[in-house]
C-alpha cells in the first residue's frame, strides 16, 4: 500500500527481487502534494506504467499495480478480496509533519487519510484475509521525547504497589505524528478483538536513495528536499549540493533515530518474513543509530567535503515547537533478535546519496526557494 | 456544541438558569442515527425551535442556536468568530460504542466526525478565541481496565531508574472510545503548541433523566434505551418497565464509574466556572461511584420493586470483547478539590427515572425489539 512512494517503490522491487509476488496500490497523492507546495523530487520520477515496464525488462519480474485510494473502503476491500495477501505492507499514509501543520484542512486531510485508510485495511483483512500480516509503518515520533528510556511499544510498570504491562505513552509532536498514534491505538484494538496479526514499525528517519535494484535511473525512488516534504538530512544534503548553508532548526539538539534506506529494506523484509502470531500486536523500533540535528549536519558537512563541496552550518529559528535538548534512549532489540544487522552507516549512505544529488543539481536549484521552512507550529 | 443531545440540552438550560449567556450548535445527527437503528428516545423530543420557545416562556431567558455540522470547518470557524465564547463545552460527538462497531462505514463515520469536529474547534479557537476554555467530553472508557489504579490523565513513573510525568496509557474498548483517545492526544498537543486551555472530562456513565429545569415535558432531554444508543442502566430501567428480564452482558463483572445527570451538570459547571491556565491541559475523572453491571441490575431491580415492577435478572452472552472480571480503581479527586459534592445516589436518581419511563411505557413497548444487542465486536 503506497507503492509510488519513497519506501513503497523501493520495497516493491526489493521484495520482488527476493522472489515474493508483489502487488501494489497508490493514488499518487504524494506527487500532487509535493507539487502543491511548489516542489518536486530531486530524482525524476517516472510514471508508474513506465516504472513497471522498465523493472520487468531489467529484472524479468512482474509487479501488479492498482490505482486507487485506500480511504475508499470499497476499493480497499476489492483489492484485498482479490489478492488475498499473506502480508500487507502499509506505507500508504501521508508522512509529513509540516504538511499536517499548514492549516485545519491539511491537518484533517492527514489525520482522516491515515486513520481511515488503516481502518479500511483492517476491516477488509478481518473479512477477506484474516490470517494476513499487517506490517504497518508508524514512526519513532509517536513516542516524542520522554525523560525515560523508550521501550518497544509496551513497558511493565509498578504504580502504587500494583504491576501491569501497559502501552508506552505517546506524546507526538505534530498532527501527522498524532495520526500514527491514532492508528497504533486502532490496530492494537483490532488485533485484540479480531485476532489480526500486526507489526507496528516505529521507524526512525530513513536516509539514502539508492538500492541495488535501481540499475536504471528510470527506477530511482523519489527524494524530497523541500521544507515540507524533505527530512532534515535530505535538506542538508541538497543544501550542500547547491552551496546553501546547512540549517538545523533551533539549537539543533533534537535527537532522533536514523536508518539507511538499504537497512530499512532489510528490516521490513525480516518483519514480513517472520510474521507475528494470530492476535499478536508487536512493535519494532526500527532504527540503527541516533544523532542530533547538529551531528547530522556535521556528518553531511564532512562527506560533502569529500566531494569538493564546502558546506557551512547555520542554525536558524525553529519553526516547530519541540524540545531542542532532551534525553533520548530508545530500545531497538526486537529486529536485531530476528537477525537484523545494520550494514550501512550514515556516512556510507551519504557517499551514495551526494553523487546522485550532484547529478540532478539543476532540479534542486530550480526549486531552491522551497527548502526554507514556511510552516510554523505556532504563530 | 451538541446542544440537541442528552447532556447538551440539559446543560444549556442549566447554565442559562445560572445566568450564563448560552449559544448552542447541533446538526441533529443523533436523532437520525437513533432512527437508523430502528429506535427513538423514550421521552418525546420536541424540535429545537419548540424547545427554545418553551424554555424562553418558562424561564424568561433566550438561548441562541446554530444549526450546522462541526466537521465543516467553515461553519465551526464562523460560529466561534461570531460568538467569541469564554467557554466551549464540546458535547458534539457521536457517543455510541456499538454504533461505531457496526461496520467499517460506521467506524469511520464515528472517528472522523469526532476527530475532525474537535480539530475544527481547536483551530478556530486558536485563531478567533485563544483565551477560550475548551471543556471537552471524553470518557472513562479511554483508559480501559488496567491492572493498576487509574490517575486523572497523567502519572509519575519510575522506569529503569529515571522518572517522568507521562500521560496515562489508553486502552479503549471500541472504535468510538478510541475516537476520544485520538481527541485527547490531539488536544494535549494543541494546548502545548498554541497555549490553548482545555479540560478533558473522562466522564463515567451518566444516568437519570430529570433536572429542575424540565418543568414542562416539552423540555425533557432524550433517553435512549436501545441496544446501540442506550447505556446498560438505561436498558435495565426500560426492561424493568416493560416486564423484560434485565440483561447484563456476560458475567456482569464489568465495573465502571457512574454519575447522576444532576451531579454531572454540577461537575461541568464547576469545570466551566474554574478554567485552567493558559496552555494548561487538565483531566478530570468525572464520576461518583463505581458499580459492576450485575450490581447495577440489582439496584434497578430493587427500585423497580418499589414501583410494583417485578424484574428478573438474566445474564446474556456478551456481544462485546471486554474483561468481565477485572481490577478497577480510578481516582476522582480533581473535581472534588474544586468543590464538587455528589448529591444524588444511583437509587435517588432511579426513583426519578422510573416514573418518567412508566409514563412513556408505550414508547418503549413500540420499540421493544431494539433493546436486544445486535452489534457484535467479533464474529
Amino acid at each position: 500500500m503506497g507503492m509510488d512512494g519513497y519506501l513503497g517503490w523501493t520495497l516493491a522491487m526489493y521484495l520482488s527481487g527476493r522472489g515474493h509476488e508483489v502487488s501494489g496500490v497508490d493514488n499518487f497523492s504524494r506527487r500532487r502534494n509535493v507539487h502543491e507546495v511548489g516542489s518536486w523530487s530531486v530524482t525524476p520520477i517516472r510514471p508508474m506504467e513506465q516504472r513497471l515496464k522498465v523493472y520487468e525488462k531489467v529484472a524479468g519480474k512482474k509487479i501488479t499495480f492498482y490505482k486507487g485510494d485506500l480511504t475508499q473502503s470499497d476499493f480497499t476491500r476489492l483489492v484485498i478480496k482479490k489478492e488475498k495477501p499473506e502480508t500487507i505492507v502499509h506505507l500508504g499514509e501521508l508522512p509529513s509533519a509540516p504538511y499536517s501543520m499548514i492549516d485545519v484542512e491539511h491537518c484533517n486531510y492527514t489525520q482522516v487519510n491515515n486513520v481511515v485508510g488503516t481502518n479500511n485495511i483492517m476491516f477488509a483483512m478481518h473479512k477477506y484475509a484474516p490470517d494476513c500480516h499487517l506490517l504497518k509503518l508508524g514512526t519513532m515520533g509517536e513516542y516524542g521525547t520522554p525523560n525515560v528510556d523508550i521501550p518497544e511499544g509496551f513497558f511493565e510498570i509498578e504504580y502504587r504497589g500494583r504491576k501491569d504491562m501497559l502501552p508506552f505513552p505517546r506524546q507526538a509532536g505534530s498532527f501527522y505524528h498524532l495520526s500514527k498514534v491514532h492508528d497504533s491505538h486502532n490496530i492494537v484494538f483490532a488485533c485484540k478483538i479480531w485476532g489480526l496479526r500486526s507489526t507496528d514499525i516505529m521507524q526512525g528517519v530513513v536516509h539514502g536513495i539508492v538500492t541495488d535494484d535501481m540499475v536504471d535511473d528510470d527506477l530511482l525512488t523519489r527524494f524530497d528536499f523541500d521544507g515540507v516534504w524533505g527530512t532534515a538530512i535530505n535538506r542538508f544534503c541538497s543544501q550542500a549540493v547547491v552551496g546553501h548553508e546547512l540549517t538545523p532548526y533551533g539549537k539543533g539538539g533534537q535527537t532522533r533515530g536514523y536508518i539507511a534506506l538499504r537497512d530499512s529494506m532489510q528490516c521490513l523484509t525480516i518483519a514480513a518474513e517472520n510474521p507475528p502470531d494470530e492476535g499478536e500486536y508487536r512493535v519494532f523500533n526500527q532504527f540503527d543509530e541516533t544523532y542530533s540535528a547538529n551531528e547530522l549536519a556535521e556528518h553531511v558537512q564532512k562527506v560533502a567535503g569529500e566531494f569538493g563541496l564546502d558546506a557551512k552550518i547555520w542554525n536558524i529559528p525553529n519553526p516547530r515547537v519541540e524540545a531542542e535538548e532532551h534525553y533520548y534512549k530508545p530500545d531497538s532489540q526486537n529486529l536485531r533478535k530476528l537477525g537484523f544487522k545494520p550494514t550501512f552507516t550514515l556516512e556510507d549512505e551519504l557517499r551514495q546519496t551526494l553523487p546522485k544529488l550532484i547529478k540532478y543539481k539543476d532540479r534542486i536549484e530550480a526549486k531552491r526557494e522551497a527548502i526554507e521552512p514556511k510552516v510554523y507550529w505556532a504563530k
